[in-house]
């Protein structure tokens, strides 16, 4: 053997090994939801001893306890492990250009409470806060009188975002809050910790942690509401590339020699594909109700304008398929609803554009939280982080 | 502390810490090329014993050696680690459709011998044997003659992959090929380790590990020839997606309405973007050279087919960055001599047409190894293998 391991610093080194075993633990409880002791030193590849030891320490720090089930037809008794929902939340927060929702979540993925409204997106940083902090402030008290700590906080932002300051970079018909250091203000405002994503990809890990991630590790979700985005979940963890755009589904071109789009490219999807694209593309004037209204009329112009929205969806999501190759792509976002009947012909329009070898897997599935995936998702980075650094969250 | 991590199976545990730690100092090696043992106490965060002891094990298996430098005005010397040329070596082999390359590498990344030449692609896998394997077996039992241990052979052929069982899928315009079992034939052939991959990863691969990459850990590789295939390299890996079809840039669709394909999907840049794509669309036939000596004549035609292809070329790449946001595209393939010149031009078009905060960044390159790519990508992959498994390889 060349050199001991623990040379440098034993109690740093074995408290990595902890924090190793503790996140393994805890990984494999949420992703079976209720575990055994026995399957866990299995599953876990730990020691009894290891898993005694551990669980004890978790259920003691309240964020795992025990559960008890009746397995089989004898009705035997078996104690499972689960996570624990009566000690810590987590508060997830969207910030969206025109509204915002605030959730309050136990470790068991449920949200105990929302709250939600409109803003007034020419408003800026300021009039955000005032609208919100009361809300957020009041949800945060409440629960920690009631003796439940709150790890944090996390927060889904209209993109790009400056990852390394925290700060917004420059989105968008959002006025005033270019550069605006988010993660600092709601640090300094709340005084807990908190942490900022692209509202596309906390929609994202809304699905990887709580939906349909659970069971799938590559995942693309395309949010279509206002713009176009999208989060990409490869090998279970967000991807977001050099600048932070990795994902920018909105931004692809669809036709070839289309028009300007703010972000500088030409033909973009989201300027046709996104609410406004498609009401301009109508010109009927109104809501995505009454265009849905003069589709439902059999209105020939609104007919075909649906048609093309569809054709130009289609075309996004082949290439989504053929470039990310992702397990599953999720669809969500304000628009999605108008669109929803049309997912399974969608579906089935893209497997026949698919290799063939690959078809039959193509799964395009409907998002699972609603208005409320981007603030769940962002409830659900703390929790990542729980169960990647469990003794650092802890203590 | 919740249990010791060194008790279900101490020899195996202390084997994988010891497997962890030679990564670590390898991969400090790769990266700097040269480094000293004071470098490396302080980069791979390890003690200097552990670094000793571990470093004169690489020595004894000559993975890495002792250089001497002169360092400073005082011109003192100091002893440095770096791979050791006069060991192991690598074979890579890249299998074409109608062409092959061999190449015997050592662990600085430099090709010893190499070997291509035709192959008469509905020959099927057995003629290509027939072709083939007498330089293979040359080339293996020379440099073992001499001493020098092969660790394997890395082979990069036309894609998609069934990873699983090591053959190729259904490779379009290669007949026989179809679910034929690579990886177990080559095996059985040369009696060494063989890994397969798709030729556009392994370009990729080549400039991950001894090209552009060395720097860079977020790069997608476009080869471009008579087909059109992507390597994406995320975080230094590679990425495949559920299917294997991760990096399908070839098959986005760019025309919307365009041609079925025959992967399935409509309007894709590969038959219009690839060699024999230019050539239809010219209509002049002859060759590549044809074509371009038609564009240096001044043609109108052929001029207009140049322009097109190009126009294709900018609406893939600006897809390519604002979906994967690499830090550098890589432009690789037949096609590439032809169109070398205009990549300035192309990549001042595309910072004109990506989001303003990131097109000082963008970057678009050539690739590093010419006809010799894949071949090279193959033979990386074994050495990516060694740093990341030095124990396993070398018992």
């Amino acid at each position: 053997m060349g050199g001991s391991p623990i040379d440098s610093n034993k109690i740093a080194y074995l408290q990595q090994v902890k924090q190793m075993n503790m996140a393994t633990i805890l990984r494999q409880i949420w992703k079976k939801e209720q575990v055994s002791r026995v399957e866990l030193v299995s599953s876990a590849d730990l020691t009894s001893g290891t898993i005694t030891n551990l669980t004890g320490e978790l259920i003691g720090h309240k964020v795992i306890r025990e559960y008890e089930a009746v397995s089989g037809s004898v009705g035997r008794k078996r104690v499972m492990l689960g996570f624990d929902p009566g000690h810590y939340r987590i508060i997830g927060l969207d910030i969206g250009r025109n509204n915002f929702e605030i959730v309050l979540m136990d470790l068991c993925g449920r949200v105990l409470r929302s709250v939600g409204g409109d803003v007034d997106r020419e408003a800026g940083p300021e009039g955000f806060f005032a609208r919100i902090m009361p809300a957020l402030t009041d949800m945060r008290q409440e629960a920690e009188k009631a003796g439940h700590p709150v790890l944090g906080i996390g927060v889904g932002v209209p993109g790009p975002i400056d990852y390394s300051r925290g700060a917004l970079l420059n989105p968008p018909n959002f006025p005033g809050w270019s550069g605006f250091p988010l993660q600092a203000e709601l640090e300094k405002r709340t005084g807990g910790r908190v942490m900022i994503e692209d509202n596309a990809r906390t929609s994202a890990l809304a699905e990887r942690w709580y939906g349909i991630g659970r069971n799938v590790d590559d995942l693309v979700f395309i949010t279509m509401g206002g713009g176009i985005g999208g989060g990409v979940i490869s090998q279970g963890e967000i991807v977001r590339g050099t600048n932070g755009l990795c994902g920018q589904v909105g931004h692809m071109t669809i036709v070839m020699d289309g028009k300007v789009c703010d972000c500088g490219n030409r033909g973009c999807w989201e300027p046709i594909g996104s609410i406004p694209g498609i009401l301009g593309r109508w010109g009927g004037g109104g809501t995505m109700d009454d265009f849905k209204a003069a589709v439902r009329a059999g209105d020939s112009h609104a007919l075909k304008c649906m048609e093309d929205t569809l054709a130009f969806l289609e075309t996004a999501l082949i290439n989504v398929f053929n470039l990310y190759d992702p397990e599953v792509v999720v669809l969500g976002g304000q628009l999605y609803p108008y669109i929803a009947e049309y997912r399974a012909t969608v579906q089935e329009r893209l497997q026949a554009r698919l290799y063939a070898f690959a078809k039959d897997r193509l799964r395009l599935e409907p998002s699972s939280f609603g208005a409320s995936q981007s603030a769940i998702g962002g409830a659900a980075m703390l929790f990542r982080e729980l169960l990647s650094e469990p003794v650092k969250l802890l203590v």
